[in-house]
């Protein structure tokens, strides 16, 4: 996964381009860390000692900061959305949606990554599962230039609800990657972009 | 969620209308037993002991003949797949896909159905979620007649791919309700059914 421009994959490390004093530093290790633990032994290995031992800071540091898992969770994914990104202009609709699901792709293919990792935590925690809503709507709001771009090129009907347009091209590969759980075809990225930009342009967003 | 034509919503007490023998009913009640404790408690209240005082039956028959909680969630996928469910035939390719994606909307929108719980559980067992996984692609297999009735009446361009038109069409009704949690929107089967038959009448799952 690139780290330096998820669409809807979730970065490791975000939280370490944050500079700043000790606090930060803090912040990053104990983020890092819930990463890392994630990574290894998914939710049933995350627990806040676990997370302040593998960090090297206090337990009580992280039970007073961050409470429990829950608020861990939380953290990581808001640390995730605190970032530059932006989407990815190719100058057409469809390059648009085709790149934005190649970044969901990458973030989702291996079926090991960070991504999908906090995915199944939120299925564990509703608090995860509020950030993570948060984090994707971010995205999406992020992303509606990709639709108004389009509709200014005059590739759709304006005006466009850029949500459901951005939803219905990147559902398919969350749906075969994460449910379905389909061996991953590189293909899939540019079809399901492809099928998204046809509609939009037939006016079924508009 | 209508227990007798699950598109993609797995019915609740599936097993129970197979008829037969003593063997067919304790499956019957030990399959009921599962999918009550997992509206309950979810994965972690499901265990064989559990299953086996709910169901009323010796615990040495449920680790007999289903091993573990694995083996149990994987019977209960596989009886839901054993019915003798068919797409719905409403003469429009869009109006399908509709009805489709009401079923689908259906089975998840209260979030705490059984349907929500097994995909939910597909991400504590490897077993489980191999089974869903199978179960899919039988509904996927008979929804193919969908797509290629819509071809014969001449409304979209044949060949077409009928797996990839019925992830477009499903995909954004999962993604709302499972991952993204957003509010049911009752307008969302149609727009995602519309959106897709649009796609399919440009040919982009041609």
């Amino acid at each position: 996964m690139d780290s330096s421009t998820p669409a809807s994959g979730i970065s490791e490390g975000a939280a370490r381009r944050r500079t700043g004093g000790r606090s930060a530093r803090v912040r990053a290790e104990v983020l890092d860390a819930v990463g890392a633990l994630l990574l290894e032994a998914g939710y049933d290995g995350l627990t806040v000692d676990a997370v302040a031992e593998r960090a090297g800071v206090h337990r009580t540091t992280v039970y007073r900061r961050w409470r429990d898992v829950g608020g861990l969770l939380v953290d990581v994914l808001d640390a995730a959305a605190d970032d530059t990104w932006t989407p990815p202009d190719t100058g057409s609709l469809e390059g648009d949606l085709a790149a934005l699901n190649q970044e969901v792709y990458e973030a989702l293919a291996s079926g090991t990554g960070l991504t999908t990792a906090l995915i199944a935590a939120s299925f564990r925690s509703a608090e995860a599962a509020e950030a993570l809503g948060r984090f994707w709507e971010d995205r999406y709001a992020r992303c509606a230039v990709v639709v108004s771009r389009a509709a200014a090129r005059g590739e759709i009907p304006a005006p466009a609800d850029s949500r459901a347009l951005l939803v219905a091209a990147t559902a398919p590969v969350y749906h075969e990657l994460l449910l379905l759980r389909t061996a991953p075809d590189p293909a899939l990225p540019g079809r399901a972009a492809a099928a998204t930009a046809a509609a939009a342009r037939a006016g079924a967003f508009s």
